[in-house]
Protein backbone atom coordinates (compact mmCIF):
# COMPACT_ATOMS: atom_id res chain seq x y z
CA UNK A 1 0.00 0.00 0.00
CA UNK A 2 0.81 3.70 -0.83
CA UNK A 3 -0.17 6.56 0.66
CA UNK A 4 -0.09 10.59 -0.44
CA UNK A 5 -0.75 13.47 0.77
CA UNK A 6 -1.84 16.06 -0.98
CA UNK A 7 -2.18 19.86 -0.50
CA UNK A 8 -5.59 21.30 -2.47
CA UNK A 9 -6.52 24.95 -2.92
CA UNK A 10 -10.36 25.14 -4.71
CA UNK A 11 -12.94 27.67 -5.34
CA UNK A 12 -16.20 26.48 -3.77
CA UNK A 13 -18.70 28.95 -5.63
CA UNK A 14 -19.81 25.88 -8.28
CA UNK A 15 -19.52 23.21 -5.56
CA UNK A 16 -21.63 21.13 -2.97
CA UNK A 17 -18.72 20.97 -0.61
CA UNK A 18 -16.06 18.85 0.09
CA UNK A 19 -17.77 15.96 0.70
CA UNK A 20 -19.14 13.64 -2.43
CA UNK A 21 -22.76 12.75 -2.74
CA UNK A 22 -23.80 9.85 -4.42
CA UNK A 23 -26.38 11.38 -6.91
CA UNK A 24 -23.99 14.58 -7.91
CA UNK A 25 -20.26 12.91 -7.33
CA UNK A 26 -18.99 15.03 -9.72
CA UNK A 27 -20.09 18.43 -8.05
CA UNK A 28 -18.49 17.89 -5.16
CA UNK A 29 -14.10 18.29 -4.49
CA UNK A 30 -13.98 14.83 -3.28
CA UNK A 31 -15.82 13.43 -6.03
CA UNK A 32 -14.23 15.25 -8.46
CA UNK A 33 -10.57 14.27 -6.86
CA UNK A 34 -11.45 10.53 -6.51
CA UNK A 35 -13.06 10.48 -9.98
CA UNK A 36 -9.82 11.53 -11.40
CA UNK A 37 -7.42 9.17 -9.18
CA UNK A 38 -9.66 6.28 -10.36
CA UNK A 39 -8.58 5.97 -13.58
CA UNK A 40 -5.10 7.27 -13.61
CA UNK A 41 -4.47 4.50 -11.02
CA UNK A 42 -7.25 2.07 -12.80
CA UNK A 43 -8.69 1.06 -8.66
CA UNK A 44 -11.20 2.71 -6.70
CA UNK A 45 -9.55 5.60 -4.80
CA UNK A 46 -10.68 7.24 -1.35
CA UNK A 47 -9.28 10.89 -0.65
CA UNK A 48 -9.52 11.33 2.97
CA UNK A 49 -9.70 15.66 3.61
CA UNK A 50 -8.63 17.05 7.17
CA UNK A 51 -12.64 17.82 6.94
CA UNK A 52 -15.71 18.68 5.03
CA UNK A 53 -16.30 22.08 3.95
CA UNK A 54 -19.90 23.40 3.12
CA UNK A 55 -21.53 24.02 -0.58
CA UNK A 56 -19.80 27.64 -1.69
CA UNK A 57 -16.94 27.78 0.77
CA UNK A 58 -13.45 27.61 -0.71
CA UNK A 59 -10.23 26.75 0.27
CA UNK A 60 -6.33 27.97 0.05
CA UNK A 61 -4.81 24.24 1.93
CA UNK A 62 -6.61 21.56 2.23
CA UNK A 63 -5.48 18.39 2.84
CA UNK A 64 -6.04 14.98 1.99
CA UNK A 65 -4.53 11.31 1.70
CA UNK A 66 -5.86 8.29 -0.65
CA UNK A 67 -4.13 4.90 -0.73
CA UNK A 68 -2.83 3.20 -3.52
CA UNK A 69 -1.72 0.26 -4.54
CA UNK A 70 0.07 0.70 -7.06
CA UNK A 71 2.99 2.75 -7.15
CA UNK A 72 3.35 6.34 -9.02
CA UNK A 73 5.85 8.91 -8.84
CA UNK A 74 4.66 12.71 -7.19
CA UNK A 75 5.30 14.28 -10.45
CA UNK A 76 3.55 11.94 -12.66
CA UNK A 77 0.33 12.17 -10.38
CA UNK A 78 0.43 15.90 -10.52
CA UNK A 79 0.59 16.19 -13.88
CA UNK A 80 -2.36 13.34 -15.03
CA UNK A 81 -4.11 16.20 -12.08
CA UNK A 82 -3.38 19.36 -13.66
CA UNK A 83 -4.00 18.07 -17.16
CA UNK A 84 -8.00 16.56 -15.98
CA UNK A 85 -8.86 18.55 -12.89
CA UNK A 86 -10.95 21.98 -13.66
CA UNK A 87 -9.19 25.41 -13.37
CA UNK A 88 -11.30 25.93 -9.90
CA UNK A 89 -9.48 23.35 -8.27
CA UNK A 90 -5.99 22.83 -8.22
CA UNK A 91 -3.56 20.58 -6.28
CA UNK A 92 -0.69 22.66 -5.20
CA UNK A 93 1.33 20.10 -3.98
CA UNK A 94 1.94 16.21 -3.35
CA UNK A 95 4.21 14.09 -1.32
CA UNK A 96 4.44 10.34 -0.42
CA UNK A 97 3.39 9.53 3.61
CA UNK A 98 4.00 7.09 6.12
CA UNK A 99 1.45 4.23 5.46
CA UNK A 100 -0.59 5.48 8.62
CA UNK A 101 -0.68 8.97 7.80
CA UNK A 102 -4.49 10.02 7.90
CA UNK A 103 -5.80 13.42 6.61
CA UNK A 104 -8.33 14.31 9.40
CA UNK A 105 -6.96 11.77 12.86
CA UNK A 106 -3.75 13.44 11.98
CA UNK A 107 -5.09 17.39 11.25
CA UNK A 108 -3.66 19.26 14.55
CA UNK A 109 -5.41 22.92 13.71
CA UNK A 110 -7.40 24.21 11.25
CA UNK A 111 -7.43 28.22 10.21
CA UNK A 112 -10.41 29.69 8.76
CA UNK A 113 -10.85 32.93 7.06
CA UNK A 114 -13.93 35.32 6.95
CA UNK A 115 -14.09 38.06 4.49
CA UNK A 116 -16.08 40.83 5.02
CA UNK A 117 -16.14 43.95 2.45
CA UNK A 118 -17.45 47.14 4.09
CA UNK A 119 -16.91 49.48 1.68
CA UNK A 120 -20.12 51.67 0.26
CA UNK A 121 -20.30 50.05 -3.00
CA UNK A 122 -18.90 46.82 -2.77
CA UNK A 123 -15.38 45.85 -4.79
CA UNK A 124 -16.72 43.90 -7.68
CA UNK A 125 -13.43 41.96 -7.87
CA UNK A 126 -14.48 40.67 -4.15
CA UNK A 127 -18.18 40.07 -4.78
CA UNK A 128 -17.12 36.16 -5.24
CA UNK A 129 -15.32 36.11 -2.24
CA UNK A 130 -16.19 38.80 0.40
CA UNK A 131 -19.61 39.53 2.28
CA UNK A 132 -21.02 42.60 2.06
CA UNK A 133 -21.77 44.54 4.90
CA UNK A 134 -22.49 48.49 4.56
CA UNK A 135 -23.61 49.53 8.03
CA UNK A 136 -21.31 50.65 10.28
CA UNK A 137 -19.66 47.87 12.45
CA UNK A 138 -18.12 48.84 15.73
CA UNK A 139 -14.96 47.06 15.63
CA UNK A 140 -13.92 47.11 19.41
CA UNK A 141 -16.94 45.83 20.50
CA UNK A 142 -16.77 42.97 18.11
CA UNK A 143 -13.34 42.03 19.40
CA UNK A 144 -14.01 42.25 23.04
CA UNK A 145 -17.09 39.83 22.07
CA UNK A 146 -14.54 37.30 20.10
CA UNK A 147 -12.40 36.96 23.58
CA UNK A 148 -15.25 35.42 25.30
CA UNK A 149 -15.07 32.59 22.55
CA UNK A 150 -11.25 31.84 22.92
CA UNK A 151 -10.74 28.63 25.03
CA UNK A 152 -12.45 25.42 25.28
CA UNK A 153 -16.18 25.74 25.30
CA UNK A 154 -19.63 23.60 24.37
CA UNK A 155 -20.26 25.42 20.82
CA UNK A 156 -23.36 23.78 20.91
CA UNK A 157 -25.41 27.07 20.15
CA UNK A 158 -22.78 27.47 17.24
CA UNK A 159 -23.68 24.56 15.23
CA UNK A 160 -26.30 23.48 13.02
CA UNK A 161 -25.22 19.69 13.51
CA UNK A 162 -28.20 17.33 14.43
CA UNK A 163 -26.16 14.02 15.44
CA UNK A 164 -26.52 13.99 19.49
CA UNK A 165 -24.02 11.63 20.09
CA UNK A 166 -20.96 13.76 18.63
CA UNK A 167 -18.98 16.16 21.26
CA UNK A 168 -19.82 19.57 21.10
CA UNK A 169 -16.49 20.63 22.91
CA UNK A 170 -14.14 22.38 20.97
CA UNK A 171 -11.08 24.77 21.69
CA UNK A 172 -10.61 27.86 20.22
CA UNK A 173 -6.55 29.16 20.03
CA UNK A 174 -7.57 32.77 18.54
CA UNK A 175 -9.46 34.77 16.78
CA UNK A 176 -7.52 37.75 14.63
CA UNK A 177 -9.22 40.86 12.93
CA UNK A 178 -7.10 42.00 10.08
CA UNK A 179 -7.71 44.66 7.52
CA UNK A 180 -7.96 44.08 3.88
CA UNK A 181 -8.14 46.43 0.83
CA UNK A 182 -12.07 46.75 1.23
CA UNK A 183 -12.73 45.50 4.63
CA UNK A 184 -11.23 42.88 6.91
CA UNK A 185 -10.88 39.61 7.72
CA UNK A 186 -11.66 37.53 10.69
CA UNK A 187 -9.06 34.61 11.38
CA UNK A 188 -10.31 31.68 13.43
CA UNK A 189 -7.71 29.34 14.64
CA UNK A 190 -8.88 26.27 16.74
CA UNK A 191 -8.56 22.35 17.27
CA UNK A 192 -11.75 21.50 15.23
CA UNK A 193 -14.87 23.46 13.92
CA UNK A 194 -18.62 22.02 14.02
CA UNK A 195 -21.09 22.57 11.40
CA UNK A 196 -21.71 25.82 10.26
CA UNK A 197 -19.75 26.96 13.26
CA UNK A 198 -16.83 29.54 11.55
CA UNK A 199 -20.36 31.07 9.93
CA UNK A 200 -22.52 31.30 13.04
CA UNK A 201 -19.33 32.58 15.01
CA UNK A 202 -19.22 35.46 12.53
CA UNK A 203 -23.15 35.86 12.10
CA UNK A 204 -23.08 36.62 15.87
CA UNK A 205 -19.52 38.56 15.66
CA UNK A 206 -21.64 40.60 13.13
CA UNK A 207 -24.89 41.57 15.44
CA UNK A 208 -22.18 42.69 17.80
CA UNK A 209 -20.52 44.98 15.64
CA UNK A 210 -24.42 46.38 14.47
CA UNK A 211 -25.57 46.84 17.65
CA UNK A 212 -28.14 43.96 18.25
CA UNK A 213 -26.09 42.41 20.55
CA UNK A 214 -23.45 43.61 23.60
CA UNK A 215 -20.48 41.62 23.74
CA UNK A 216 -21.56 40.90 27.15
CA UNK A 217 -23.87 38.47 25.63
CA UNK A 218 -21.36 35.75 24.44
CA UNK A 219 -20.89 33.88 27.75
CA UNK A 220 -24.77 33.88 28.03
CA UNK A 221 -25.22 31.87 24.53
CA UNK A 222 -22.23 29.95 24.82
CA UNK A 223 -24.56 28.81 28.22
CA UNK A 224 -27.65 28.28 26.56
CA UNK A 225 -26.21 25.59 24.57
CA UNK A 226 -29.16 26.28 21.62
CA UNK A 227 -29.01 26.90 18.44
CA UNK A 228 -31.79 29.93 18.39
CA UNK A 229 -30.08 31.81 20.55
CA UNK A 230 -26.96 32.84 18.44
CA UNK A 231 -26.73 35.01 15.42
CA UNK A 232 -27.61 34.45 12.06
CA UNK A 233 -25.18 32.33 9.71
CA UNK A 234 -22.79 34.12 8.02
CA UNK A 235 -22.88 33.32 3.88
CA UNK A 236 -20.94 30.81 2.78
CA UNK A 237 -18.97 32.04 -0.50
CA UNK A 238 -17.14 34.62 2.05
CA UNK A 239 -15.34 32.00 4.19
CA UNK A 240 -11.91 30.30 3.37
CA UNK A 241 -10.21 27.28 4.65
CA UNK A 242 -6.91 29.12 5.33
CA UNK A 243 -5.29 25.87 5.89
CA UNK A 244 -5.03 22.26 7.56
CA UNK A 245 -2.33 22.22 10.07
CA UNK A 246 -0.09 18.84 11.10
CA UNK B 1 -25.61 71.88 -17.55
CA UNK B 2 -24.36 69.69 -14.80
CA UNK B 3 -21.10 67.57 -15.54
CA UNK B 4 -20.34 64.92 -13.40
CA UNK B 5 -17.23 62.91 -12.92
CA UNK B 6 -17.16 59.42 -11.64
CA UNK B 7 -14.66 56.67 -11.01
CA UNK B 8 -16.04 53.12 -11.69
CA UNK B 9 -14.47 49.65 -11.27
CA UNK B 10 -15.66 46.56 -13.31
CA UNK B 11 -15.25 43.19 -14.01
CA UNK B 12 -15.34 42.58 -17.27
CA UNK B 13 -15.90 39.23 -17.71
CA UNK B 14 -19.40 39.31 -18.85
CA UNK B 15 -18.97 42.37 -20.90
CA UNK B 16 -18.01 43.20 -24.60
CA UNK B 17 -16.07 45.92 -23.32
CA UNK B 18 -16.82 49.73 -22.18
CA UNK B 19 -18.08 51.03 -25.62
CA UNK B 20 -22.28 50.81 -26.08
CA UNK B 21 -23.16 48.56 -29.18
CA UNK B 22 -26.73 49.37 -30.62
CA UNK B 23 -27.96 45.85 -30.92
CA UNK B 24 -26.77 44.78 -27.24
CA UNK B 25 -26.58 47.64 -25.01
CA UNK B 26 -27.18 46.23 -21.50
CA UNK B 27 -24.11 43.89 -22.22
CA UNK B 28 -21.52 46.88 -22.05
CA UNK B 29 -19.93 49.06 -19.45
CA UNK B 30 -21.18 52.08 -20.77
CA UNK B 31 -24.69 50.99 -22.05
CA UNK B 32 -25.32 49.78 -18.29
CA UNK B 33 -24.69 53.07 -16.87
CA UNK B 34 -26.33 55.28 -19.38
CA UNK B 35 -29.33 52.98 -18.86
CA UNK B 36 -29.85 53.52 -14.96
CA UNK B 37 -28.35 57.36 -15.49
CA UNK B 38 -31.27 58.18 -18.10
CA UNK B 39 -34.07 56.49 -15.81
CA UNK B 40 -32.47 58.95 -13.14
CA UNK B 41 -32.18 61.73 -14.73
CA UNK B 42 -35.17 60.75 -17.32
CA UNK B 43 -33.10 62.17 -20.17
CA UNK B 44 -30.80 61.09 -22.70
CA UNK B 45 -27.48 60.73 -20.68
CA UNK B 46 -24.32 60.19 -22.66
CA UNK B 47 -21.26 58.55 -20.52
CA UNK B 48 -17.63 59.54 -21.98
CA UNK B 49 -14.88 57.47 -20.59
CA UNK B 50 -11.07 57.54 -20.28
CA UNK B 51 -11.22 55.76 -23.18
CA UNK B 52 -12.41 52.33 -24.26
CA UNK B 53 -11.29 48.81 -22.73
CA UNK B 54 -11.94 45.75 -24.87
CA UNK B 55 -14.59 42.86 -23.90
CA UNK B 56 -13.21 40.99 -21.23
CA UNK B 57 -11.37 43.75 -19.81
CA UNK B 58 -11.28 45.11 -16.23
CA UNK B 59 -10.93 48.59 -14.63
CA UNK B 60 -9.85 48.99 -11.08
CA UNK B 61 -10.38 53.29 -12.14
CA UNK B 62 -11.90 53.86 -15.08
CA UNK B 63 -12.97 57.30 -14.94
CA UNK B 64 -15.58 58.82 -16.87
CA UNK B 65 -18.19 61.91 -17.26
CA UNK B 66 -21.39 62.73 -17.80
CA UNK B 67 -23.81 65.99 -18.39
CA UNK B 68 -27.46 66.54 -17.09
CA UNK B 69 -29.54 69.49 -17.82
CA UNK B 70 -31.10 68.95 -14.15
CA UNK B 71 -28.76 68.74 -10.62
CA UNK B 72 -28.98 65.60 -8.35
CA UNK B 73 -26.61 65.82 -5.43
CA UNK B 74 -23.53 63.48 -5.56
CA UNK B 75 -25.01 60.95 -2.78
CA UNK B 76 -28.34 60.89 -4.00
CA UNK B 77 -26.83 59.76 -7.55
CA UNK B 78 -24.68 57.23 -6.13
CA UNK B 79 -27.19 55.92 -3.87
CA UNK B 80 -29.30 55.59 -7.09
CA UNK B 81 -26.22 53.38 -8.79
CA UNK B 82 -25.57 51.25 -5.93
CA UNK B 83 -29.23 50.49 -5.79
CA UNK B 84 -29.02 49.06 -9.96
CA UNK B 85 -25.69 48.44 -10.90
CA UNK B 86 -25.11 44.90 -10.81
CA UNK B 87 -22.27 43.55 -8.87
CA UNK B 88 -19.54 43.45 -10.96
CA UNK B 89 -19.46 47.33 -11.82
CA UNK B 90 -18.98 49.75 -9.06
CA UNK B 91 -19.08 53.54 -9.00
CA UNK B 92 -16.59 54.14 -6.34
CA UNK B 93 -16.67 58.15 -6.57
CA UNK B 94 -18.76 60.62 -7.83
CA UNK B 95 -17.82 64.58 -7.95
CA UNK B 96 -19.62 67.70 -9.62
CA UNK B 97 -17.05 68.76 -12.69
CA UNK B 98 -16.64 72.02 -14.25
CA UNK B 99 -18.48 72.09 -17.67
CA UNK B 100 -15.72 72.06 -19.42
CA UNK B 101 -14.18 68.58 -18.14
CA UNK B 102 -14.20 66.21 -20.89
CA UNK B 103 -12.99 62.15 -19.26
CA UNK B 104 -11.31 61.95 -22.74
CA UNK B 105 -9.49 64.77 -23.54
CA UNK B 106 -8.29 65.69 -20.50
CA UNK B 107 -7.16 61.92 -19.61
CA UNK B 108 -3.24 62.93 -19.25
CA UNK B 109 -1.86 59.20 -18.76
CA UNK B 110 -3.02 55.72 -17.77
CA UNK B 111 -1.87 52.80 -16.42
CA UNK B 112 -2.64 49.19 -17.63
CA UNK B 113 -1.74 46.06 -15.36
CA UNK B 114 -1.30 42.71 -16.99
CA UNK B 115 -0.90 39.52 -14.52
CA UNK B 116 0.66 36.56 -15.09
CA UNK B 117 0.01 33.19 -13.02
CA UNK B 118 3.51 31.22 -13.09
CA UNK B 119 2.32 28.48 -11.19
CA UNK B 120 2.80 24.73 -12.29
CA UNK B 121 -0.74 24.59 -11.13
CA UNK B 122 -2.53 27.80 -11.73
CA UNK B 123 -4.52 29.45 -8.37
CA UNK B 124 -8.14 28.77 -8.72
CA UNK B 125 -9.05 32.32 -6.89
CA UNK B 126 -6.87 33.85 -9.88
CA UNK B 127 -8.09 31.83 -12.75
CA UNK B 128 -9.96 34.97 -13.75
CA UNK B 129 -8.21 37.77 -13.68
CA UNK B 130 -4.56 36.48 -14.73
CA UNK B 131 -3.00 34.58 -17.72
CA UNK B 132 -1.41 31.46 -16.79
CA UNK B 133 2.10 30.80 -18.39
CA UNK B 134 3.55 27.33 -16.99
CA UNK B 135 6.65 27.39 -19.40
CA UNK B 136 9.84 29.08 -17.81
CA UNK B 137 10.03 32.71 -18.66
CA UNK B 138 13.29 34.38 -18.64
CA UNK B 139 12.59 37.53 -16.51
CA UNK B 140 16.15 39.00 -17.40
CA UNK B 141 15.22 39.38 -21.22
CA UNK B 142 11.97 40.22 -20.60
CA UNK B 143 12.97 43.49 -18.84
CA UNK B 144 15.78 44.11 -21.11
CA UNK B 145 13.56 43.83 -24.28
CA UNK B 146 10.90 46.41 -22.48
CA UNK B 147 13.47 48.59 -22.21
CA UNK B 148 12.94 49.55 -25.59
CA UNK B 149 9.49 50.47 -25.64
CA UNK B 150 9.86 52.91 -23.54
CA UNK B 151 9.73 56.77 -24.87
CA UNK B 152 8.24 57.74 -27.83
CA UNK B 153 7.54 55.06 -30.70
CA UNK B 154 5.45 54.67 -33.53
CA UNK B 155 3.44 51.64 -31.86
CA UNK B 156 2.23 50.67 -35.60
CA UNK B 157 3.20 47.08 -34.86
CA UNK B 158 1.76 46.96 -31.62
CA UNK B 159 -1.73 47.29 -32.68
CA UNK B 160 -5.16 45.83 -34.59
CA UNK B 161 -6.38 49.15 -35.28
CA UNK B 162 -7.22 49.66 -38.61
CA UNK B 163 -8.16 52.98 -38.95
CA UNK B 164 -5.41 54.55 -41.31
CA UNK B 165 -5.99 57.93 -40.40
CA UNK B 166 -5.37 57.73 -36.86
CA UNK B 167 -2.00 58.43 -35.49
CA UNK B 168 -0.40 55.34 -33.95
CA UNK B 169 2.59 57.28 -31.99
CA UNK B 170 2.19 56.82 -28.22
CA UNK B 171 4.47 57.93 -25.70
CA UNK B 172 5.03 54.79 -22.76
CA UNK B 173 6.26 56.56 -19.78
CA UNK B 174 7.57 53.19 -17.97
CA UNK B 175 7.19 49.37 -17.97
CA UNK B 176 6.98 47.76 -14.93
CA UNK B 177 7.45 44.71 -13.60
CA UNK B 178 6.64 43.29 -9.75
CA UNK B 179 5.74 40.17 -8.30
CA UNK B 180 2.61 38.81 -7.13
CA UNK B 181 1.61 35.62 -4.71
CA UNK B 182 1.20 33.64 -8.12
CA UNK B 183 3.33 35.02 -10.93
CA UNK B 184 4.04 38.36 -11.66
CA UNK B 185 2.41 42.22 -12.76
CA UNK B 186 3.75 43.67 -16.22
CA UNK B 187 2.80 48.02 -15.59
CA UNK B 188 2.42 50.09 -18.47
CA UNK B 189 1.90 53.65 -17.99
CA UNK B 190 2.10 55.99 -20.99
CA UNK B 191 0.48 58.76 -22.20
CA UNK B 192 -2.61 56.66 -24.23
CA UNK B 193 -2.90 52.76 -25.84
CA UNK B 194 -3.91 52.24 -28.99
CA UNK B 195 -6.84 49.14 -29.84
CA UNK B 196 -5.03 45.99 -28.36
CA UNK B 197 -1.85 47.49 -28.10
CA UNK B 198 -0.64 46.31 -24.05
CA UNK B 199 -1.94 43.04 -24.91
CA UNK B 200 0.33 43.02 -28.11
CA UNK B 201 3.21 44.46 -26.07
CA UNK B 202 3.02 41.63 -23.00
CA UNK B 203 2.66 39.19 -25.94
CA UNK B 204 5.85 40.05 -27.51
CA UNK B 205 7.09 40.48 -24.16
CA UNK B 206 6.21 36.75 -23.38
CA UNK B 207 7.82 35.53 -26.51
CA UNK B 208 11.32 36.80 -25.29
CA UNK B 209 10.61 34.81 -21.78
CA UNK B 210 9.88 32.18 -23.51
CA UNK B 211 13.03 32.56 -26.02
CA UNK B 212 11.10 32.51 -28.92
CA UNK B 213 12.51 36.16 -29.66
CA UNK B 214 15.57 38.37 -28.34
CA UNK B 215 15.15 41.62 -26.35
CA UNK B 216 16.91 43.17 -29.51
CA UNK B 217 14.57 42.08 -31.92
CA UNK B 218 12.18 44.87 -30.61
CA UNK B 219 13.55 47.56 -32.08
CA UNK B 220 13.40 45.52 -35.66
CA UNK B 221 9.59 45.16 -34.88
CA UNK B 222 8.93 49.00 -34.24
CA UNK B 223 10.78 49.81 -37.56
CA UNK B 224 8.56 47.46 -39.08
CA UNK B 225 5.66 49.05 -38.86
CA UNK B 226 3.60 45.70 -39.37
CA UNK B 227 1.39 43.85 -37.32
CA UNK B 228 2.12 40.34 -38.54
CA UNK B 229 5.62 40.73 -37.14
CA UNK B 230 4.97 41.09 -33.50
CA UNK B 231 4.18 38.45 -31.36
CA UNK B 232 0.14 37.12 -30.34
CA UNK B 233 -2.33 39.18 -28.83
CA UNK B 234 -2.59 37.97 -24.88
CA UNK B 235 -6.11 37.10 -23.32
CA UNK B 236 -8.21 39.89 -22.50
CA UNK B 237 -9.00 38.70 -18.98
CA UNK B 238 -5.64 39.27 -17.41
CA UNK B 239 -5.35 43.09 -18.11
CA UNK B 240 -6.70 45.92 -15.70
CA UNK B 241 -7.19 49.65 -16.39
CA UNK B 242 -5.34 50.35 -13.38
CA UNK B 243 -6.45 54.07 -13.60
CA UNK B 244 -7.01 57.01 -15.48
CA UNK B 245 -5.09 60.19 -14.80
CA UNK B 246 -5.35 63.63 -14.62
Amino acid sequence: MYNYKMSIAYDGTKYLGWQIQSNQPLKTIQGKLQHILSILFNEDIQVIASGRTDAGVHAKKQVANFHTTSYKSCDEILSYLRQYLPCDIAVTEIKEASERFHARYNCLTKRYGYYIDTQFMPDPFKVRYAYHVADPLNMDKMKEASTYLIGTHDFKSFTSMKNKKKSTIKCIHSIEFEPTSSGFVIYYHGNGFLQHMVRILTGTLLEVGLGHLEPNAIPKILEARTRAIAGPTAPSHALFLEEAIY
